[in-house]
């Protein structure tokens, strides 16, 4: 496949980060919550077996936070998500489906709470800011809400631990998962949460006081030489293997909660008031019309620019590819896919089309690892 | 500088074009709206002359529609932007900024009105239509919000109106500017407006049937050989010269439309019911306090892909540039920049450092040409 290049302006702009990544080998960028998001260091491939074995800093910037404060605040962001919030603790990270009042996805951020009236949406790749712009108003909420300056950057890798201990210490290390915590650096605190977008452990670093993280930044790479850290970017054989779902990839709004095996976010039987309640109620009770589910295809190449067909022997569609990539573990295509009632079982068979040849597929439960 | 290729996935989608402009010849892209917008089919600058004398297909899909519709739908819409639609006809298009209560702009599309009750906002790079359904939900409105599957290509450039008479007949070319009207094309009807993103005249195609729209794309390649047709895209060299606004780039939720000159859009003296109005009617009592200009800059190359800093001779910030691109015209680099006060006067000069060395420039006003 041919490359075409990004075209930079303000409006798609650059991190902190980005003059390091650039020096340091990025080749390829995408777009994230209008931010220069990079998406490959040479090899996707040598940066999978990397990330497996050692330790990676990644710029992850594009991952804005939309922060809500205010009397009304806890109101607004549990309206906005069908996972009860109701015993949420300060110091927590909450994976939480956002929907709108027909349950179409609409994000599906890590919220964190910083304070009984204060709350970050780690968004994914969409405005959330602007619907809880329009609820707030449309509702007369007594709510602030803003997108903070705040960089990410990302410590993943199993070597991440022994990394980060030895800029932080050991209480770093025992933390636990989706918990964070304040740490200094330089005269900086900074919020470092235990999570990260791959299945291989880390850490995030939401940089407030950009010099100060510019030099943890570097520090990391200074330190983690004894582990072979390098710079990456979530790596999108990682992230499928893992089945860590894409906003905007794998699900998008006309897809509700249970059609992406997201039920253990939605908490019906809860008191609290969210958008979509009656709806899911509904739609728990008639069932749903379609499901993601995993993929394993016979080919040994695929790029997914938009959705692609699975056709069954009868030539009839049965579901749409929504992401893909080539595994080395598998040594196929393996990729996440919504298969249409009632073809969305294990071992359904399809075919697929792939640069003008068609390729054999079999439908398979997620996660592949 | 050196080029960074773009890595796609549904997430960052393909346009139904999107094959035909790679055969064509498009070297560089851009994100709008979650889709891929092509930046530049090789030289900006060839590319500039000759949309500037002859015509361009342009594939601009990634303007997106959000279709309002439904017994509110004018409330809504007219809640949503401080321009009094309450005159506006079926069958016209109209710029219209869009702000929160904040009088912060959210976008600034073209606002279709295609009946009574049923408009389509045809937007900038932003998730508008999750706005509106935040506002929808808060405000209990009885309206329908939704992505309808419209593929806009524009055909733009002063032989525009030669080349769609061809096809079209002589009706097309006296729709007046900003009108548009629907023109039958191998069995489908397609809506056409006299409008798109260049001062150099034309036409935008609001495909709903593709493979149509698809048989009228290459209908206008074979046709336009006579004018010189050429595949292109928003030129950054032209839209800077015309004083083309570009939300995200220019100006963002930080700025007001009066900051950004927008004034004849903001009309307080209507009754009509819309978002920060009182916030407005407050800015234009006490005035305000920083405003979007043209800047001319001794230089022969620039890059702007995030805000860079405007100085003056007491080494004091007075503001940032927030496009800029070499024009051939000029012989200079021109920019947009936002002025803070009191230096946002015609002639204040400044300094500004490009690649690490230090260049002279001088504000003015806009448009350039």
């Amino acid at each position: 496949m041919k490359n075409y290049s990004i075209a930079r302006s303000r409006r798609l702009r650059s991190t902190p980060y980005t003059s390091r990544i650039e020096k340091q080998g990025v080749t390829a960028y995408t777009s994230y919550n209008h931010m220069l998001l990079p998406a490959a260091f040479g090899s996707l491939e040598d940066s999978y077996h990397h990330l497996k074995k050692n330790v990676q800093v990644w710029d992850v910037a594009g991952e804005r936070q939309v922060e809500v404060s205010g009397k009304d605040s806890t109101k607004l962001v549990q309206l906005m998500t069908c996972r009860d919030l109701s015993k949420s603790k300060i110091g927590r990270c909450y994976y939480c489906p956002i929907i709108d009042d027909k349950a179409g996805l609409i994000n599906d951020p890590v919220i964190l709470k910083l304070a009984d009236d204060r709350w970050w949406i780690s968004i994914a790749d969409s405005d959330v800011i602007l619907f809880a712009k329009g609820l707030a108003i449309g509702k007369k909420f007594d709510v602030k809400i803003f997108e903070p300056n705040v960089d990410i950057f990302a410590v993943q890798g199993p070597k991440s631990f022994k990394l980060m201990e030895k800029i932080f210490g050991k209480k770093i290390t025992e933390m636990k998962f989706f918990g964070f915590d304040y740490f200094e650096f330089s005269g900086s605190k900074h919020l470092i949460a235990r999570s990260g977008w791959s299945k291989q452990g880390g850490y995030e670093i939401y940089v407030e006081n950009t010099k100060s993280g510019l030099d943890l930044y570097d520090k990391l790479f200074e330190v983690g030489k004894e582990f072979d850290v390098k710079p990456g970017c979530p790596n999108l054989i990682e992230r499928i293997e893992s089945a860590l779902l894409s906003y905007g990839n794998d699900m998008d709004n006309d897809d509700n909660p249970f059609e992406c095996g997201l039920d253990k976010y939605v908490n019906l039987d809860s008191e609290v008031n969210f958008l979509g309640k009656e709806k899911l109620k509904e739609i728990k009770k008639t069932g749903i019309s379609k499901k993601l589910m995993g993929v394993v295809i016979d080919a040994k190449e695929i790029n997914v620019s938009k959705s692609m067909e699975l056709i069954n022997e009868k030539n009839l569609k049965i579901g749409e590819l929504r992401s893909a990539v080539y595994s080395p573990h598998f040594k196929k295509v393996i990729g996440i896919a919504m298969l249409d009632k009632p073809y969305y079982e294990v071992s359904q068979g399809f075919k697929i089309s792939i640069n003008y040849s068609t390729f054999e597929g079999k439908v398979c439960d997620l996660p592949f690892i």
